[in-house]
C-alpha cells in the first residue's frame, strides 16, 4: 500500500544517508536517481563494473543491424547526452564509479569491497542503504570449443561494438545464432541485415518459448523467408576451429555440421549473485536474489533490483527471472525510493509481458500460455487462436495472429499472444491491461477501444479474438487448430473439410490438404454434397475462418454433430501449402 | 450476467422467428449477422432507407482525402464482396430490403408500414422481434441560407460520392467547414488534402471538444501549420449566396464574411427516433431511445441499437448519446443474440473512448475529462499533463502529449487523453482497458508493458505519465500548466520562472516568457541567483519537464516552499513561442 505524503516529504528524511547502488546498468542507475529525487542530501554512489552507464542495453541489435549509426545513442538522454559519470555527478550529484567491480559485501561493517578493473586498485565503501543490481550474465553451453575465436554473446556494449565492427567491415559471410530466444531472433535479424547468412540453433522444438508452438513456427516461416535458416530441436554439441583456434564450424547433436566464422551465444541469462550469496542474502528457486514487494533482501539494509533478482509472477505468485529492461526500471523506482525515505512503495511483480521486432513482423505475448496455466494448476483451461486485419482494407490492413487463453471456471483472460505484420506491441500492451485489471471474457467483448481507420477495426482485432474465445466457452462455436488438424491427418484420421472461400481464392492460395471447396454462400444448397452421417467430423475454414465459423454454424443448425471450425483460417496455418 | 450454454445452443431455439431489423448501416446488420448464427431458422430481415448497405462510414473522409480509390472498399468484405441484398441473401439468408423507409411501427399488430423511396410503393412487414438501428441524422444550424447549394455533409454515402466528384474535379477552390469536431476536423484534412483552402468554424472554445482546451490548442496549431484555418469561439450567423441559390460566403457571429464555394456542415447529430416515439417507445434525455443493459426498450420485442439510442457512460451511470461505430457494432452483436434466443448478454455502456488523425497527428480520449469529472461529482481531481517519446531516440522517436486525470480521493484512474506525433490509438486502447479494470494510479505505475526499442521505451509513455500523476498524488511533485502559468503572466504576476536546459536547446528553441536560463546540472551552484525569498513561487520546465521535475525537486531540498513544474514543458506549450 502506497502512502500518501505531503509536499514537505523529503525534510522528514533530511539525513545524510550513505546510498551504495552496484550495478549501472538500467535499474541501478534509476534507483540512485529515484533516491535522488526524494533525498537531495544523500551520498549516493553507483559503482559499474562495465566501463559505460545506462546503456539502452535492448537497443544493441538495432545498433549492430545498421538502424543507426551513432553509438553514443544508446548512452544518451533524448537531448543528446552522453549518461557518463560527469553527467551523473553535475546533473544528479550521483558519483558513479565504472571499470570498478565489487567483490565482497560486509554486512556488519555495511561496507563492500571493490576492486578498480583498470588500476587493479582496491577499495571499500561504506554504505547505510545498499542495492544491489548487478545484473545477469550470459549463459555459455558447456561443450567442447566454447573458447574459440569468433564466439560472442550480445549483452554487453563492447559485445554490441564488436558485432558492428563486424557489419561495417563486412569480412565475415556465415555466421551462428545458438539460441532461438528474444535475443537470439533479434540478433539473427541484426546479422542478416549487416549482410552475414545466419543459422539460428535452437535446442527446443520451436524459437520463441513465449509463443505457442504454431505461432512460432509461423514467424519461423517468416525468418526463413528472409533467407536465415533455423534448425530446432537439435543443439549445439561442439564449436569447431582451426588451428589458429579460430572457430570454423558448429557441430550439432544430430551430428550435422553448419560450417561459420562467427557465432552468437544467446541461450540466456544466470543471474549475478555470487557476491550477495557468500554473503548471506537469501537466494530463491530461480537462482536470483529474493526480495519481497518491497525489494527489500533478507537483510533490511540491502534492496535488490533487476536482472540479478527474482519477483513473483502476480497469476501465479510463484517467482520468476524475468530479466526485462521495463521491469528492471520499475523495480528500481521502487528500492530507490524504499531505500530513501523506508519502506513506502511496493512492487507486485510481472505478468511476463514482452514484445520484439522480426524482420516486418513483430510478435509479443502477455500473461500465462496454457502451458503454464496448466502448471499452476488451472483445470479448464479455454484457448482460441484467430486471425485478422490490424484495420479496414482501404487503410491498408496488415494481419495479425492471436492466440487468447482464458481459465474457463471464472471466465478471466490469463493470457494474450499475438504476431504479424500489424503492431503486435498494441495488442499486447491492451491485453496486458486487461490481464492485471482483472477481466473476464464477457467483460472483455463489450471493451469500448479507440476506433478510427487509420488505427483500428470498429470491432478491433483482439475484441474479435475475444468474441471468438466468448463463442467457444459457451458453446456457439468448437475449434480445431492447425497443428491439431495437421495431427489427425497424420494419424490417418480423415475428417471432412471444407474451404469455405471463393473459386478465385482457392486458386490464388490453398492448403490441399484433401478439402472441399464449398463457399459459404452456396453451402445451404450444397448439403448433400456432405457426408450422409451427420456425425462425421466436420472441419471448416477460410482465409482466417469468418466464414469457416458461420458455415460450422449452418451445418450445426442442419444437424450435423461433430463440426470444428480451424481457427484462425490459411493465415495460420504454420506447415506447407499445395499454393 | 452471460449465460453459459452447451454447444446445442442453437437447438433449444429451434422455431421459426421473424427477426426485423429497420437499418443497414453498422449495428443494424451486425444484429442481423448475429442473430443468424444464433438462429438458423429465423426469418430475418433488414430494411435500409439508403441504397447502400453495411457501410464503412468511418472511412468516408479517408475516400473523399484520397487515401484510396475505390468506393467499393467502403461497402465490401475483408476480400471484396460488396455487401449488397445479393451478399446478404446468399451468404447469410438475410433479407436485406434497400431504399426503404420505415414510417410507422405498429406495437398492437407486431408490424411496420414501409415505403419504397424509388417506387412509391407501401408495404407491411411482420415481426416477433424488432431491432431499431435507424442511426442519426446530421444537425444543421437554424440560419438563414442554409438551403443554398454547395452546403453538405460526410454523413452518408451519397456525401462521400459528392465530396469526392468534388475532388477529382479540383474546381472548388475554398470551403468552410462548419463544427470542430471528429467528423469537422477529419473532413478539414481529407479537402485540405484535396487541394481545397479550408477554414473550420467552431462555436465553441476549441476544437475537438473530446480534449483539454490544451491538447486541443496544440492540435489546432497543427492544423493550422497545414494551411488549414481554424475560427474558435465564432458562429456562423448565415450563409450566403448569389442569384442562383449558389453560395458564396459564410457569415460569422462576429459579422466576419468567408468566401468559399462548399460547406460542409458537421456539427453532430440527432438520433432517429421519429417512429419509435410515435408508437410509444421511450426516449431518454439525451434524445435517444431508451434501452436496458439488453438493448431492450420498453418493449420487450423491441430491441434499438447504434446511433439512434443512448447508453449508459460505465463511470457515471449517467446515459450520454455516443454515435460511435464500434459501439454500434458491439450493441448489435448483443441486441442480435438477445433477440435471437432471449435475453442472455449484456452491454454495458461506454467509457466514451474514442480517436482520430489529424494530419501527422492522432489524438485520443478515453474515460472522463476534468470537467466530466467535476460535473459528475469527483470531489477531489488530480490531473497531470505530460510529453515525451514513444520510443528511445535512436528508433526514431515521435513525441506524444498526455493528460491523465484521476480521482485523488480512491486513486482511481479516471480519463486519459493522447495527442502528437506517435500512435495516440495504442495508449488510449492502454488507458482505457485500465480504467475498465478500475486500475488506481498506484497499480498503473508498475503496469507490465511490452517493451522494445521499435515499439516502446523501458519506461512506457503512459507509465510515465501515471509516474508524474502518482508524484503529483503524493506531494512529490507540484505542477502548473502552460495555460496556468500563462494566465498569470497575463495577470501580471511575476513567478521567477527557469528553463532547465542546456544553452544550445535554448538557442534553437525557447518561450521568451521572462525565463532564465539555468541547466539543471549547473543549478545547485547557482541557488544564489535565485530570488532571497524563499517562498517567491518558482516556476520550472525543460523541453518536457522531467529536468524541470528534478531541478523542483533540488529547490525544494534547499528550502524554497513554492516550486512548481510546468508540465509537459516546452512540447505541451499551445501559445506562440518566441524562438
Amino acid at each position: 500500500m502506497v502512502l500518501f505524503l505531503h509536499k514537505n516529504y523529503i525534510k522528514e528524511t533530511e539525513m545524510s544517508k550513505k546510498i551504495l547502488v552496484i550495478g549501472g546498468s538500467a535499474s541501478g542507475p534509476k534507483a540512485a536517481a529515484r533516491a535522488r529525487r526524494l533525498d537531495f542530501h544523500a551520498d549516493i554512489t553507483i559503482i559499474q563494473k562495465a566501463h559505460d552507464l545506462s546503456m539502452a542495453s535492448c537497443g544493441y541489435p538495432y545498433y549492430v543491424g545498421g538502424f543507426f549509426d551513432n553509438r553514443n545513442q544508446l548512452l544518451c538522454t533524448p537531448t543528446g547526452v552522453v549518461r557518463d559519470p560527469s553527467y551523473f555527478m553535475k546533473s544528479k550529484n550521483i558519483n558513479a564509479i565504472t571499470d570498478t567491480e565489487v567483490t565482497s559485501i560486509n554486512r556488519d561493517a555495511k561496507t563492500v569491497e571493490a576492486k578498480n578493473l583498470v588500476t587493479g586498485e582496491k577499495h571499500t565503501y561504506e554504505y547505510d542503504k545498499l542495492i544491489l543490481a548487478m545484473g545477469a550474465t550470459p549463459k555459455m553451453p558447456p561443450v567442447p570449443g566454447i573458447d574459440l575465436k569468433g564466439i560472442t554473446t550480445l549483452q554487453s556494449m563492447p559485445d554490441a561494438d564488436y558485432l558492428r565492427k563486424v557489419r561495417d567491415e563486412g569480412k565475415i559471410k556465415k555466421a551462428v545464432v545458438v539460441g532461438g530466444g528474444l535475443i537470439g531472433i533479434e540478433t539473427c535479424e541484426a546479422l542478416q541485415l549487416a549482410g552475414i547468412k545466419i543459422t539460428v540453433i535452437e535446442m527446443l522444438p520451436q524459437i520463441l518459448m513465449f509463443l505457442d508452438w504454431q505461432l512460432a513456427k509461423i514467424l519461423e516461416n517468416h525468418v526463413k523467408s528472409h533467407a536465415a535458416d533455423v534448425v530446432t530441436d537439435n543443439a549445439v554439441s561442439a564449436f569447431l576451429g582451426d588451428e589458429n583456434g579460430q572457430l570454423t564450424a558448429v557441430k550439432l547433436a544430430n551430428g550435422d555440421e553448419i560450417p561459420c566464422e562467427m557465432a552468437v551465444v544467446a541461450i540466456g541469462v544466470t543471474p549475478n549473485i555470487k557476491i550477495a550469496q557468500e554473503a548471506g542474502i537469501k537466494i530463491g528457486d530461480c537462482r536470483g536474489i529474493m526480495v519481497d514487494t518491497y525489494m527489500q533482501t533478507n537483510d533490511p539494509d540491502i534492496y535488490a533490483v533487476g536482472d540479478c533478482t527474482e519477483i513473483p509472477h502476480r497469476l501465479s505468485g510463484t517467482n520468476v527471472h524475468a530479466p526485462y529492461g521495463d521491469l528492471a526500471n520499475l523495480q528500481g523506482r521502487v528500492a530507490g525510493e524504499n531505500a530513501a525515505v523506508g519502506n513506502v512503495v511496493e512492487f507486485p511483480g510481472t505478468i511476463q509481458t514482452g514484445v520484439c521486432k522480426v524482420f516486418e513482423f513483430s510478435a509479443g505475448s502477455t500473461g500465462l500460455s496454457r502451458t503454464s496455466a496448466e502448471k499452476l494448476g488451472y483445470k479448464n483451461i479455454e484457448t482460441v487462436t484467430t486471425s485478422g486485419p490490424d484495420r479496414p482494407g482501404f487503410m491498408g490492413a496488415k494481419i495479425l495472429i492471436n492466440r487468447m487463453i482464458a481459465d474457463a471456471d471464472t471466465g478471466k483472460l490469463l493470457g494474450f499472444e499475438c504476431i504479424g505484420l500489424g503492431d503486435a506491441s498494441k495488442q499486447i500492451g491492451m491485453a496486458a491491461m486487461a490481464i492485471m485489471g482483472g477481466m473476464t471474457i464477457d467483460q472483455l467483448v463489450n471493451a469500448d477501444l479507440p476506433y478510427a481507420p487509420p488505427f483500428s477495426l470498429a470491432i478491433d482485432n483482439i475484441l474479435a479474438c475475444a468474441h471468438a474465445l466468448q463463442n467457444k466457452l459457451r458453446g456457439i462455436m468448437e475449434g480445431l487448430s492447425a497443428v491439431e488438424l495437421y495431427n489427425k491427418l497424420a494419424k490417418g484420421e480423415k475428417p471432412f473439410i471444407i474451404d469455405c472461400r471463393s473459386p478465385d481464392e482457392w486458386e490464388e492460395m490453398r492448403l490441399g490438404i484433401g478439402e472441399h471447396l464449398i463457399p459459404v454462400g452456396g453451402l445451404r444448397d450444397r448439403l448433400n454434397e456432405l457426408p450422409e452421417d451427420k456425425s462425421t467430423e466436420i472441419v471448416t475454414y477460410c482465409k482466417i475462418s469468418l466464414r469457416g465459423y458461420e458455415a460450422a454454424r449452418t451445418l450445426i443448425a442442419n444437424g450435423f454433430t461433430n463440426v470444428k471450425v480451424m481457427e484462425g483460417g490459411i493465415m495460420a496455418w504454420p506447415y506447407h501449402r499445395e499454393k
